[in-house]
Order: C-alpha cells, then sequence, then structure tokens
C-alpha cells in the first residue's frame, strides 16, 4: 500500500481503467439497438420477477446443480451470473426477485434445446441471459460434434422464437460468445469463431434482444496492454477478474433498474 | 418486466436505493476517522500488492480450503470476499493483485492466532481485512467456550498488534461483527453482542484499522422494510443480497483506488 502521491504507475492505473470505461461506452455506443431500442433507456424490474441465467460452463461456474432454489449462492457457482444476482437482489430488495442459474459445463445449442422447457420455460423469467456458443465450436473441433455454423444460427433462431412464443414479455439478453486467444484457443478456431459470433449477433437483433458485447470489452482489455490469461487463462473460462469485468459489461448493456 | 412510466413500486424502489445509499454515506461519514483520517480520502494500491481476506464462515463461504492459490475463485468461496477480489482484480488489472481468502469457517479469535503466522503475516499483505466475533458469542452461547467480552477485546488486540509489527505498513481492515434478528439470532446475544461489537471497535480504532460498519447498513436495510431474513436467513450467514451489500460496504469505507 501507498499512501504517497499517485506514481506513475497508479497514473498508469488510472489511464487504464478510465479507458476501459471508455471503452467499454463505445462499445455499447456503437451497439444496434434494434427494436426494442426505447427500451434500452432502462428497463424497470417488477415485484417478483425472475431472472434466469442460461448457457454452458461459464455459466455454470461451478454450481450445485442439486440444488433448485432461487437466489441460493451454492445454486448459482462462482462467476458472473454470481455476481449479477447478487447485485440485483443487493439494489432492488423491496422487489423480492427470484434468481436462477441453470448454465450446464459443455452445453451447446441443441442441449439447451432438449432441456428448455423444464429449464426455462417453466420457471416463467422476466429476464433471461443466455451466454451460448463456445462448446458449439470447441466440440466440433475436438471432432465429438458436427454442428455447423448455419446449424447454430438455426437452432439459436429457433430456440429464442419458441421463447419468444411462450413468453412474450420476456427481456432477452444475448450475452456475445467469446474467447481469448491463449491457452486451448489458437489459429484452428478462426475464422470460424468469429463467423458463429456474427451468427448469434444476427440472432440477438432478430429476436429484438439486447447484446451484450464481451468479445469486444476483453479485446480492448487485451489492446491495453493486459494479457488474455489474465482475464480467462485456458482462453474460455474467466478468471475472477474475467467474470468481474463480464458482470460490469452486462449491466452497462442491460440498464435495469 | 416493464417499460411503462415509473409505477409507485419502482419509485418506493428507487427511495429505497437512494435511502440505503444515502444511509450507508452518513454511517460512514459518523465513523470516527482515527490516526489515520487522512489515508481515508483513498489509498493507492501498488504493483503485486497481496489483498488477503481472513474470518470466520462468512468469509470461508464454502471455499476450497485446499486450494492455495491466489486469483483463484474456488479458493474464494462466493461471498463478499469473492466479490470484493474479483472487482479488484477487474479493476486494477496493470497492478497484477494477487488476492487470497484464508477464512475458516467457525474460527474465533483465539483460532485466527494459532494459524496466523501460516496463514497471514507469511503472505505479506499490503491490505489486511478480518472479519471476526460472531463465533466467539455464538459457541460460547452454546456452551462451547468460555471466552468473555474481555478475552474477545485482548485476544483480538495482541492479534492486531503481532500484525502491526510484523507488517509495519498493512493497510488493517476491520469489519464489524454483525447479526440480524431472525434465525440462530434471539434475545439471548443481547446486550452482549453489542458489546463485543463496542470492543471490536475500539480494537480497530487504536489500531489505526479502517472500520466497516456492517452492523449499521444491515440496521438500516431492515429499518428500510425488509425483512432481517433476507439478508441472513439464519441471522448470521449473509444471502447473495446480504454478500453483495457487504462488498458494497467494504468498498464505500476501504476507498482504494
Amino acid at each position: 500500500m501507498s499512501t504517497t502521491p499517485a506514481t506513475e504507475l497508479s497514473r498508469r492505473d488510472l489511464i487504464h481503467r478510465a479507458s476501459a470505461l471508455a471503452g467499454a461506452a463505445a462499445v455499447l455506443g456503437a451497439a444496434t439497438p434494434g427494436a426494442h431500442a426505447a427500451t434500452r433507456k432502462g428497463t424497470s424490474l417488477k415485484q417478483g420477477d425472475v431472472i434466469l441465467f442460461q448457457g454452458d460452463s461459464i455459466t455454470d461456474a461451478g454450481r450445485d446443480k442439486e440444488n433448485k432454489n432461487p437466489n441460493s449462492a451454492a445454486a448459482f457457482g462462482d462467476g458472473y451470473a454470481l455476481m449479477i444476482a447478487s447485485r440485483l437482489l443487493g439494489e432492488h430488495a423491496p422487489l423480492q426477485l427470484k434468481c436462477y442459474n441453470r448454465g450446464i459445463s459443455g452445453h451447446k445449442v441443441p442441449d439447451l434445446d432438449a432441456r428448455w422447457q423444464a429449464d426455462t420455460l417453466d420457471l416463467k423469467p422476466a429476464v433471461l441471459s443466455i451466454l451460448i456458443g463456445v462448446n458449439d465450436i470447441w466440440h466440433k473441433l475436438n471432432e465429438n460434434y458436427a454442428g455447423t455454423v448455419e446449424d447454430y444460427e438455426q437452432g439459436f433462431t429457433a430456440l429464442l422464437a419458441k421463447t419468444r412464443a411462450a413468453l412474450p414479455e420476456v427481456l432477452l439478453v444475448i450475452c456475445d460468445p467469446f474467447a481469448l486467444r491463449c491457452g486451448a484457443v489458437n489459429d484452428t478456431w478462426y475464422p470460424e469463431f468469429d463467423e458463429r459470433r456474427a451468427a448469434a449477433r444476427r440472432v440477438s437483433d432478430n429476436a429484438g434482444a439486447v447484446w451484450v458485447p464481451f468479445q469486444e470489452v476483453f479485446d480492448k482489455a487485451v489492446k491495453d496492454g493486459i494479457e488474455p490469461a489474465y482475464w480467462a487463462a485456458d482462453g474460455v473460462h474467466p478468471t475472477m477478474a474475467g467474470h468481474a469485468l463480464m458482470a460490469d459489461t452486462w449491466f452497462e448493456a442491460v440498464k435495469l433498474r
């Protein structure tokens, strides 16, 4: 610790943070608002609203999958979903929100589809946040799955159509599937992974969803001089720092109040 | 979800949040600055600084105690320490901080003392945050421990003196041991628990530590109409909402930058 005036290092740190925030704001400002532009000024939560996080291991984050209770830390794991839900519960106490995490490690779009009724529609979320796509390419590269980019886009589109039909008022939040170039993520992922990300963005826009630009924010953080592994040691699974940056990015994009 | 103009409910929610923030600010403003008043305008973190969380089950929060690594979510559990450390790591990436959680469920001051060299002093923290005291009374009420309020104050004082001697520059952060009146916490805890909290405050002030006023912030939240169990179902162990409120309160008090 130092209580002396700002050193060169702490100035650099401040500049980094200001730059990171400006970068996030620029990324968000540049995002296409889409059909639901008006709602993006902020969306009010209501009494008893259900907030649900869906996805793969990044969302799962080591949660106890036997624990089906809302608002349970053990059922939430230790990732961005825990951080976001805890903050929502702390800041909106009078609303008595119910927050669930139903991410499952290893899952792809077809895996979500297979469990969508019980794990999503039956929970009647007011806000549904989905992060899916890394395993759709990773398992393909490992020759354990044959789904193409087109399969991903069509399957994801159908999943959201089914969701909108069952839950016309749901606020859909689609999180950019992202990867950092380190660990398990190498040149074999590209350009297909970027094509899959572009597909996810089209699916999101066509569904009138809020888009959470994780890849852009991580790219900006790396461009600012922080090594990729600081944010995700294996390129896929975020560190504590990575999950914190995700949670901040999510709140910047979703603007719940 | 609602995108209509603010309802009475959302106005109440906004008032609640504004009031909670104002309450926290008032509590913090009223706190005795003590010997380190000048540093409370904000304290700069330095390259490679170690941040250490110590305490009992509230700090432990289900962490994997076999995992001794810094900056590991599994080693951090799912409580306020994870939330604070993740945010520090995300916001101060250029500093390459090292964050550790060494809280252990069930521990009292004498238990910390017995493992202080290996679990605290050897880690050479620049910032050391301690939350201890609930088991010192709880185990006594359960007739598993005989320590008095005086034992608590003397033991805690000696622990901090030992710490200051080994780490003259450490920023000490003492967290108010708190309880919510529900679950396991009933009238048998009082007035002794308040006497113990007052002792912790004296220990903190005498050591030139930053005081984190958890009890005042939880009392304010309850006074604003949120039931105690919303913040800590058994009166002692915080819910997700409780841990989030703790993390916010910690940052308000400690003002790291």
